[in-house]
């Protein structure tokens, strides 16, 4: 399926607290990686994305995740981020993370396609996503 | 109420993204904070949970959020946390944080009460919270 | 002297790591925060710098700490930044953290002024610092 | 050279700060990621480290680096660490890391071979560095 995409993720010593697992917050840095890490399988990379479509990111309007098994320094982890809903400015991703074979993470993102704010400089306004960005995730 | 506690936050460099605002990983870093604050504020460091209750931590299990207003480097925000219930082994915080007036981000993180493991060393599983701790944050 | 700043900084769960101590990259941004801290009491947000002198940015060229005493969760730091001294386009800071009464970490950033790049958007180049830029840290 | 490995590093959004480029205090992330992949390479997970010699990590007291590239978002990165010096209880490790073919970054850690200090729990000590564990990275 082109709207998922698993890549594997070593836990380093800088995501993990002293109680030995990762600090939570840096889940959402993996589903982070792991969201554009489908975009540039897509063949949109950021650059892309602003030279052929004007768009300047994807940011995050809400995110969820429910940890059940403990990760640890050194465990090797595959995350898995699929596009499961388009909207027509916003997109939902659905997000797993594997801990050898358990399911150790499930979440959600919920993303606009976001561009330039047309008069505030430095700004975004969430626009219609191009149906051309769709079909790179479908089929 | 002795069960919420607002704090102030300033947007820190590295906290922001190259869309200028805050990655938002680094709002439920906010949100952890603004936890152990509260926790603090009713006595009990970790250092205090651990030797009168021989507790070892408050893990996450569940975790949301949703982002309404940019916040951008060298904004002021307010982090506000506040227990909304008591389970046997967990509890729920809701979470807010304004930026100036404006309430930029909403959610909630579900912690358990984290023991030491019985048989594994540097494990932890859910125990039952004493009334003692919750009396803290009541009243 | 208005060329060093002292704030505190409380250790938080998410900077410490599975040994229980601040993992230590995150000194270097207690560092940034000092940094950014000193040019606000001058005056200079990175919204005044843009505004009264063009400058979009003080990036980092050469960083080094020496970490001599552990710092832990919970432990109320001081950080303290002092620009030691001025070049043309570069400028010095000289570090300390102090954990109580103890000197923790010292450390170094040598930053330039940074102007946008004349020809490459996004991109920047260092620039002379201005006298009055210059002039806000001394007397 | 067994005391010696490189790595890829895609650069990650959340490692980025408003200017684009890497927030410097993730490079030192980057170098200590770089440092445990020569350890494992090594055989010396932080497992194998406990159980075959009792060392519970290996804690820097000395970081430094000069940056001479930019870093951006989606830059493909390579990671090298090189253990250069061999002290009684401390090592010294060099990094560097190149963007493409440019050598953008170059640096150097001091780390001690960190045991459980006799009498204080959840403190540790240097330690002398056994020659067996030495002559993993040599020949």
């Amino acid at each position: 399926m082109k709207n998922s995409i698993s890549i594997p993720q070593r836990v380093e010593w800088g995501d993990c607290d002293p109680a030995g697992i990762v600090f939570y917050p840096n889940f959402f840095a993996y589903f982070d990686r792991a969201t554009w890490a489908l975009f540039l399988l897509a063949g949109l990379s950021l650059e892309a994305m602003r030279q052929e479509y004007g768009a300047v990111g994807v940011p995050v309007v809400d995110a969820q995740a429910t940890f059940s098994v403990p990760c640890r320094f050194q465990d090797t982890l595959t995350l898995t981020a699929t596009i499961s809903a388009w909207g027509r400015t916003s997109f939902t991703l659905t997000h797993e993370i594997h801990n050898g074979e358990a399911l150790a993470v499930t979440g959600r993102e919920v993303r606009i396609w976001g561009l330039p704010h047309p008069t505030v400089e430095g700004r975004l306004k969430a626009g219609a996503i191009p149906a051309d960005v769709i079909a790179r995730f479908q089929g």
